[in-house]
């Protein structure tokens, strides 16, 4: 081995000629023996889940695919399209939005969990003093509310099937009691603020050991499915160059009258 | 609705207040119920798959979730890791490197076993033409061989599981028919080139009838598997601002020797 | 010299301990001394050029920088900027989206350039050739004629600039004479289509001796100056995730009634 | 005007049918009028500098080009176009890697430099604070000291300039004096640090009014002409999905030992 070669070590995959070992099972082995899900988990974890931890991952995969245009991450998406990028390219352009604020939320609200479930003190009370203190600083609670649902649809079923899973005792429930000591506390405040989806798959992924980083990377491939989808609908249309409003509009002008130079 | 609202207007999702639907399904009904790979089919092309064809489509985003750091995409998503970016932007990085080059396999072999199944000819005599026109022009036939594996891993599981979906009606062969006659005729050249993971995923593809492009998307969704990866493994290590090659080696310059302003 | 480092050779930098050599000049005595104009011309083609032929190219990279955020790459970096990303991840995915539909047309005009000039007619029976066919396959002529201006404002400056490099000599002109006969081919038509700043821009680039695929990455060098402002704008005002429409508006749902699963 | 109107409104650029003015000047006015640099400060800051500032910022435009393909920004660039990306997709492959890590380390620095300035106290003791402080948390001080240059050549040119605006009066020369005073302090220790091309950018940026996020958008300007020029040589090379090694070599692979499914 080179130092070249040692350079670009992994441990994640072992490719000679005739040969592809990911994580140590032959590829040939994987195909038809493991579901998508399980290979996320296999390829960034190193190891396979058990079925019911890998139809759980499974569920916050299929939760998050689309919001609609309305997301900048879509728009830009079907924006590229619309200037004749190919589909990864449009994807990519939509990927590269879901940063912290738009795709950090999940990422964020596990570390929250995490500091709580860490913290050594009762989660209630912890919980209570987090929430006065984001308070304090005017901040959101990464996870909780949601600037367009009053109610976000997919935290129920998302929470439901966690529950199960923590009362069929597949995960061990601490970042569900901390998440829902959590919500009981903001919704004391002054308008309630249930759970987001953000929220609940930051439980689900807490309770299945995911890193925190990872959190927001999962997110990626779900979300990867409705940019796809809608940078594939946009191609098939006839606009070319799509900007954010229709030509007939034109973005207001706040600068400078018309000048001349110095 | 404005004529702004009109612009961007979406068969896919329809989100309003405490609602979101995917192609006409509320999202709490989706999840739970629907798997990865019927979501991806669903958001795509606007109805449920069976499962077999489900299943058929799980298989190849299994099957192409990496290649090792040698492919350019991991390669750029890991120097993008070292650089602190974060992994959506990681992956993004590597996800705009699979154009037609590196990505666009897939979709040109569909495009070819589609030129052959409409050519109205025995596919057996259309193949035999389409490679002495390939030959001709010095290209090779996309989908087959591969420059690293004298014989692709991939494509036995994946050309059995085909193969069997014929047999149980599941799809109808038309272009796994094709696909093994391309096959056939070039494995009479000087140098056998069977068929690759690209060949074998476009052969499912053309039979569970995605269109070309759609191709490339799918393979998107799989390879993004491992590029979080590695993203991640990356992430994890102390390297920063990795280049392509370690410290003590330095690329060969082969430009004007030194010289002087004018 | 390993392979390795072999395989990353090149002709433009030479970079040992304490020294830097960018096309055989150090540095420190090309900072000072060139433009910026003068070291893309140094960077991308290995020679310096002449005041008089810098001094067009940066005309060109002036004209280009901005056209408002209606333009789809601009909207795309302000989003991004909303969602929290850092100005070099926003101005990329602005970059990213000028491809041959946004940002191509300058590349695809020099073709045309240049096969009416390599034509070996004359320029007015080729440019009226050239015409006919693009109208008899529906196109348009890259270069001519703007979505949005009767008459785009940066055309005369540029035609007035190289015509006047055309008289002193600077440049032979032959492309300057091949783009006024297209223009004025075009003016014949049912409605005026003048040249547009691709077309401009395209004449000076094949004039300054330019490959048109450059063209593609000057026209990127000068918009990149309006995605920085843009994105740096929205940097600095409240609104996040920014979407292309305002939180009370909802884009057009065109797809399937509310229904079940079956 | 409409509120989706408003969503999109900006201070920069106001377009309408035949007319483009950027900060109020009609662009016609500014083809041939202003350089690209006086360009750059116009559209971030909304107004003209004096032709002495444009000149200190073009010497920072011209300075930061390119550091060979070691860069993983001009490595991803040139993978980018072996994989037949079109050049801004290259273009924008590179840039999105300039990040915190490989393109922010003159926005930290100017942030550093400020401080010093506001602290109050004399720079020197407030550079020996800092100094102090850095060394304590084991971290270097951003803009001086590089990894590669024992001493970047860079450095020298570009504080000959900004001394020499100082002493004319185009600028104040505060930050100039803060940096001068950390690069003494950094002089003190166990292998001296002189200042790099991020210090001394950021020095002159700080002295000509930018704001530190800034920094990083002018290092974008500069080092996409070396992406661009990469990308250009890679595309005219017949290598196609290039990775980080050549084909001969294969990384290390570090995981577990061939195994088998469970």
């Amino acid at each position: 081995m080179t130092e070249a070669e040692d350079w670009w070590a992994t441990a994640i995959s072992d490719i000679s000629p005739g040969s592809i070992r990911l994580r140590g099972y032959a590829i040939e082995d994987l195909i038809g023996s493991v579901s998508y899900p399980q290979m996320v988990w296999l390829m960034t974890r190193g190891s396979l889940p058990s079925a019911a931890e890998a139809a759980l991952l499974e569920l916050t995969l299929v939760a998050a695919v689309d919001h609609g245009p309305q997301a900048p991450s879509v728009a830009a998406a079907r924006m590229a399209a619309s200037c004749g990028l190919d589909l990864n390219n449009a994807m990519a352009t939509g990927v590269n939005l879901l940063g912290d604020v738009h795709g950090g939320a999940g990422q964020q609200c596990m570390e929250v969990l995490r500091s709580l479930v860490d913290s050594g003190q009762p989660v209630g009370a912890a919980a209570t003093a987090l929430v006065a203190a984001y308070k304090e600083r005017g901040a959101y609670v990464p996870g909780f509310g949601h600037r367009f649902h009053p109610r976000d649809p997919r935290r129920d079923p998302l929470m439901t099937a966690i529950a199960e899973a923590v009362a069929d005792g597949t995960v061990e429930g601490r970042y569900v009691e901390a998440a829902l000591a959590l919500e009981a506390v903001l919704a004391g405040g002054a308008r309630p603020v249930p759970m987001n989806i953000d929220g609940a798959t930051a439980t689900i992924y807490c309770e299945l050991g995911f890193a925190p980083e990872l959190g927001r990377g999962l997110f990626v491939l779900s979300r990867s499915v409705g940019l796809l989808a809608h940078a594939w609908e946009q191609h098939n249309e006839p606009t070319r160059i799509k900007g954010p409003l229709p030509r007939s509009a034109n973005p207001t002008y706040t600068g400078p009258p018309p000048r001349t130079l110095p």
